[in-house]
């Protein structure tokens, strides 16, 4: 009989144990679990805390009594494992109810321990609270009754997810991001519309600026006409890099995770270049009894096999499954990982897969970018919602390293299609061809991913040039003159400054009044630009399109006004 | 300078002559379009007629004015053409409104002229109303003014669209469909939902019966007190195969769409054996210097590359932009398609990919199937709604052969992703693998398409074997014990005739109540009968789990019975 004792029981750890189960009925399994709950779902807590999620219960998927019954597995939560005797092939368990301490052996150990928040070193950070299991959340639900001011510290997916449950509950929420944007895995032109929506619903988003300390809440004690002390308890307050001092009864910090590492460390187990646990394709770790699974270890990615820490539970579950094969002894094997990712807020999504382009450009490798504006569904159909996509294309082979979806409808099938392709191995140009379900109120004819691929194939092909938004300036300033082919009414209201207004319906009367020299045209979101680009390169100008039109050149040109805003100093 | 003639302004023609514009800008390019309009909504004119779609100009893309301006492209509505001179590249043209005749030659012909209703050749037929152009609509709107009662002939993707529409106006409708089902893409145990949703919304459902004639309206006329006459219309009546005579104000024809091959056939170009119009990859027709695209012409299949006509949209536009490709001489190649359509009626969506189970039996190609009944999203959060699922899988290569989804949430991007994952070549079991954007409002940790990956990877590896809904009669009938593995409640309430209930959790215990010989479990959707079915097999019994639970055998029986019923003589 194998017996197989499990670390960690959500998520990789849980799906490892039932998985063993289904292959073995014979294996004696034991999944120990730190919190007092297993299989929650992690992804869900923010909503709990606003309310969106009615019942707390809803969030506890299992329970130990209904997984000892289905599928046989002794669960025991509130157990810490302390130590791992690699020799004897055991772990030290703390029974954090009894305060008990016992030894359990395994032939097989599988870690799944997850990842922790990270809380900064600064002063006062104590009193900040994270979100990372039903505990947390307790703490964190009652915490929020009767604050009056809620500081969030870290923008990133529960981050935003915290402050739009905050907003919910009616707590006015600041929210503190270090760098000039929310939602990392967005470039900074594509992260506009989450801004604009974090802003509408009344968040107040503090860009740039980073939190020093925390000033602890004061008591101050006034002495009353009647001799007696009165003391009145205030809030902390948030002091920011920029000077500013926020007083909030509720602060949260949500700056990201790291992975748990300690036990495997202290075990000797090795850790890998981004402070994970060290797994090859099997999952074993440097001891060849001893597995690891989830955001605890570090993944391979999928452009370029570098180590990466991906966070996510659908990789966890993925690798929970992978594991309980390997230990039974089937074929299995780890993937690398894309790093799909959706977040919503206040009704915007906001979707990313593969690279961005800082990441490409950081990295030096050459890539091609194409922004759209698509409508979610046809546009004679009623309810469509502008769509901003960004496929980022290696120019070399085609082959799509990232994309980014942003808007209020259709955000999470344009990025699950893409992460298909990408799975699959299709060139961007090759999403021109994909057969997508079309009817009005589902798609378009020509849907934003087959669009994306016929804006890839005119660039590939040559059949049109573009300009990056962030390249236009250095454009216009190397003597190219601005053309912008949008109406004269589109031109008036959300002009760029320094360009003529001809529209592209009378470009081909109008030809002559556009001075001599190199021409970048631009309309509002790029189409218009781009039949505007054939028809002057065909009548033998030197015409550059700019990229994604007026909407992302105001998007990507308000996200830099914003960094030098907070970077100037005050 | 070269001179292209387009005959068919609409989709596949206009995609053509806009995309040539753009690669040739010295180029002739003359678009004949018979009906009054080009570049209309095709695909929402159903949405009109119900006021869904509000405006009538909504649906008129672009005008002859528009493309004249943009593209310079000499657009003429109203002008038919009536012949194809081969020899010296030239068609006759009749204007309608005018009725004047000339003639045009051309370099390369387009032949993009769609396809025609179906209209049945029966007494009265003519009464009935069709659904193409705008022109159509507008005669529609007109007729369903002040109508009491109207019938749908046809429950094919325009039929269903038609009696939601006139159910908007407050209209009731009858839907009559010769066969057992609505929408031949579904599989009859997948279609239910739709029929449900039919009927929840009033319209009455005739299935399995046809139309044999239309009486028409009869003309009363009656003798008052004073001696004058007053006369009445009455309505005309459908009479059905079943013997019921429906009175009906307005009733539309839906069965279906031909190829409009006429021009082609009498100019002598090769018809293929479905009827449209044959092309080779480049679309060329049978004479070099003509082309064909869209509805009119025989498409390769995805799967077996046979001949076949899908008249959609997305194909109609792909191949547009591909002969204009052609024409200028770029390498340019069709491809196959593989079908994804989708249809909305009444918050149901219904979408498939690819072949369903009636073709594969019918062409005896083997076939694996699954069924599922998974969440929308992540059924902690609100709002999550069941989804459908059907993969058909090959058995000994794992390539998916085709998929259906129905339900009120989340169909188009699960098909869109599967249709994704077909052109990239994954099998079923690397569904499993995809990383599809995961937040609870969007999806599932293990989303529904990641599901069918390991649904599928678990029949393929072995380690459960499958009864479909239909073979249960015959393995009960040769001795198997039926298990119902769900709760007493739920097998109290919903169950299938013959079976014993021993819930998953008591299975351990209680696995000596169960009769010596084999068995087949089942639950509500699958899940618990699969791991039910890993429990019992790894304890040596021979076991098989019913694919998708009670709730497909209640869709497929339900199908069945319905059947059985109408073919049962009145």
């Amino acid at each position: 009989m194998r017996r197989i004792v499990v670390v960690g029981g959500v998520a990789g750890g849980m799906s490892a144990a039932t998985r063993l189960r289904r292959l073995d009925e014979e294996a004696s399994i034991t999944v120990l679990e730190r919190s007092g709950h297993v299989s929650f779902a992690n992804c869900g807590l923010p909503y709990h805390l606003g309310g969106v999620i009615e019942k707390r219960s809803s969030l506890l998927l299992q329970t130990p009594e209904s997984l000892a019954a289905r599928f046989a597995i002794d669960v025991r939560v509130h157990h810490e494992v302390r130590a791992i005797d690699r020799e004897h092939r055991r772990v030290s368990v703390r029974d954090l109810a009894t305060d008990e301490s016992f030894e359990l052996g395994y032939d097989a150990l599988v870690l799944s321990p997850g990842a922790r928040p990270v809380v900064p070193n600064l002063p006062g950070m104590s009193v900040a609270h994270t979100l990372r299991d039903i505990e947390d959340l307790d703490h964190l639900v009652a915490a929020a009754r009767d604050v009056e001011a809620a500081v969030v510290i870290g923008g990133g997916f529960i981050g935003v997810e915290v402050a739009e449950n905050l907003v919910h509950r009616g707590i006015p929420v600041t929210l503190v991001e270090a760098t000039d944007q929310v939602m990392a895995p967005l470039d900074p032109e594509m992260v506009e519309p989450v801004h604009d929506a974090l802003r509408a619903a009344g968040v107040q988003l503090v860009l740039g600026a980073s939190v020093e300390r925390i000033e602890p809440a004061h008591v101050t004690a006034t002495t009353l006409d009647d001799g007696t002390v009165a003391t009145a308890v205030g809030v902390p307050v948030v002091h920011l890099s920029d000077g500013r001092a926020l007083p909030a009864g509720l602060v949260v910090a949500a700056i990201g995770v790291r992975p748990e590492r300690a036990l495997a460390e202290e075990a000797g187990l090795a850790i890998g270049e981004r402070g994970g646990i060290l797994v090859d394709e099997q999952l074993r770790t440097s001891d060849p009894a001893i597995f690891a699974v989830g955001d605890a270890v570090e993944k391979h990615d999928g452009l370029d096999a570098s180590s990466v820490l991906v966070p996510l539970a659908n990789t966890a579950n993925r690798q929970g499954r992978v594991v309980a094969d390997v230990i039974v002894g089937r074929p299995g094997a780890d993937r690398p990982v894309l790093g799909t990712a959706i977040v919503g807020v206040f009704g915007v999504a906001a979707a990313a897969v593969g690279w961005n382009e800082k990441r490409l450009r950081a990295a030096g490798r050459p890539h091609r970018v194409l922004h759209t504006h698509p409508g979610s569904h046809a546009g004679y159909y009623p309810g469509a919602e502008t769509i901003a996509l960004k496929l980022l294309v290696d120019p070399d082979t085609d082959a799509i390293l990232g994309a980014q979806a942003v808007g209020r409808d259709g955000i999470d099938k344009r990025i699950d299609v893409i992460a298909t392709a990408m799975t699959g191995g299709l060139t961007a140009g090759e999403l021109a061809d994909l057969e997508l379900a079309y009817a009005p109120q589902f798609g378009s004819a020509k849907d934003p991913v087959n669009m994306l691929g016929w804006v890839d194939r005119a660039v590939a092909d040559g059949d049109v040039e573009t300009v990056q938004w962030h390249e236009l300036g250095a454009a216009l300033a190397a003597g190219a003159t601005l053309v912008d082919v949008r109406s004269p009414a589109e031109h008036a209201a959300r002009p760029i400054p320094g360009g003529v207004n001809v529209p592209v319906d009378d470009l081909r009367a109008r030809m002559d009044e556009l001075p001599d020299g190199p021409l970048v045209v631009h309309c509002e979101v790029g189409l218009r630009g781009y039949v505007a680009a054939r028809l002057l390169a065909q009548h033998g100008r030197e015409v550059r399109n700019l990229d994604g039109g007026y909407r992302t050149w105001r998007a990507g040109t308000a996200a830099t006004h914003v960094a030098e805003e907070v970077s100037a100093p005050a």
